[in-house]
């Protein structure tokens, strides 16, 4: 299939790079050239692409406000498959099916990422096991659907979770707004420049995603506000009942409040 | 040296194995005889204590409250250095400091863990590179402490720390119990059995903490209580602070918010 990648950070490049090694045709669109030399230079694309024309699909791997614009002004080919990477699905959704359009939109969300962006984080290995998000609405195309679903395959994902837009939002409010989210609000505190010698594993990895660019989870955080608002409240409140038995060394009390994330926590490794 | 370690849960038996491997004479004190023969067979150590007669070093390695309640009653011999290990430090030095002793008390915390606990997740290299928390107070005998600095770099930490009780339990607060607390908290809701396939590299990080022992986390919570309340209530409150900006969708806020987490961060890896 030929394959347009527009934006070669590290989750486009690694898309890029993924499909090509599986042996699609693949050009990169990118603002700077550098990363358009980097890519033909570390064969993550065969050539840089001048337009969509002949496209059989386009990746947009763009932050989440120029990828609504990009799908708003809709000028991609007839008939080609336009799918975004971006981590919110609400909202690129409803640009995309907003009004009738010849190209046809697929939402996905590949999970997997660094603490460090860019191509020179780029693999064609990142996705490997990894577990991708489709969406689907009515407005979707069987068709593109299951191209995509291929593609997923090509690029490595372990597993593949379809659901709607609005799910996902309300999933992923959980299982990453939220602990970009937490992991920022934990380490602020003066007490972090102090703490060197006094961190096991568990400091490190409840902080792993703290620095993370500001301005693109800023833009995530407010396309999903309401659902990630509700789980920010709920875990502010839920530390809050912690407190409260804690400041009253009610151990009887901690082991309840404990046991029940653990069965939550259990729940959870059942299914997954 | 000829040292008993009493009680071979994953920390004892780890401590008993490493010392053991760096050529001390290693006795284990336990209530089960099933550990002893595991530690036997296993070369953890050399026999099984039947009392604490001719050591050197007596290592506490055991629940909190138990620990305390030993060092209270002090029946350990003249001239011998009793550490615990516990990962609390003023309850345990008060009770040994309370009242004059003829055996000399360092309290130390080995920053080193599994989320898997008792001897068969046990390791003479649990404890490589990792930090290695000892207090000292102005009763401490200075020769104990030394002989501790020798038996830490014998376990193969990589740092030691050294400081007061209250100093170490305020910087543990939010280095440790606070993950425990924030893990627990963050899993518990009922979304978390339906989010399989949602999840990347960040959930997991952030819950990995999530079911440790409850009653033994309990224990170290009430005995930290004021230190470990702040900690919760400063990141509840911060949590707020981001619910409300996201709420308001104000990106200005949220990157304020989110770079004020960053340089504490960065601070904190600066100096660690």
């Amino acid at each position: 299939m030929k394959i347009v990648v527009y934006g070669l950070g590290l989750i486009g490049a690694s898309v890029a790079a993924s499909l090509k090694k599986a042996g699609h045709y693949v050009l990169g669109k990118n603002r700077s050239r550098e990363s358009i030399s980097y890519a033909i230079e570390h064969d993550m694309i065969d050539e840089e692409a001048l337009s969509y024309e002949g496209a059989d699909v386009v990746v947009l791997a763009l932050p989440p406000r120029v990828t609504v614009r990009l799908l708003e002004e809709g000028a991609f080919p007839d008939g080609c498959i336009v799918m975004d990477i971006c981590g919110v699905k609400s909202a690129p959704e409803k640009a995309a099916f907003s009004v009738p359009r010849r190209w046809r939109y697929v939402g996905t969300h590949p999970m997997a990422g660094k603490e460090t962006s860019g191509i020179r984080s780029a693999s064609d290995a990142l996705f490997a096991g990894a577990n991708f998000v489709m969406t689907h609405a009515s407005q979707s195309d069987p068709a593109a659907l299951e191209t995509v679903r291929f593609l997923a395959r090509d690029m490595g994902f372990g597993r593949i979770v379809e659901c709607s837009a609005t799910e996902h939002d309300r999933m992923i409010a959980l299982t990453s707004q939220l602990c970009h989210v937490a992991a920022n609000a934990y380490v602020t505190t003066p007490l972090s420049a102090g703490c060197a010698g006094f961190t096991g594993g568990s400091f490190q990895d409840m902080t792993r995603v703290a620095p993370v660019d500001e301005r693109m989870w800023a833009e995530l955080f407010c396309m999903n506000s309401e659902a990630l608002c509700e789980e920010i409240v709920r875990l502010s409140r839920r530390l809050d009942e912690f407190a409260a038995a804690i400041g009253d060394r009610d151990e009887a009390r901690i082991c309840t409040l404990m046991r029940e994330g653990k069965a939550c926590y259990e729940e959870f490794f059942r299914r997954n």
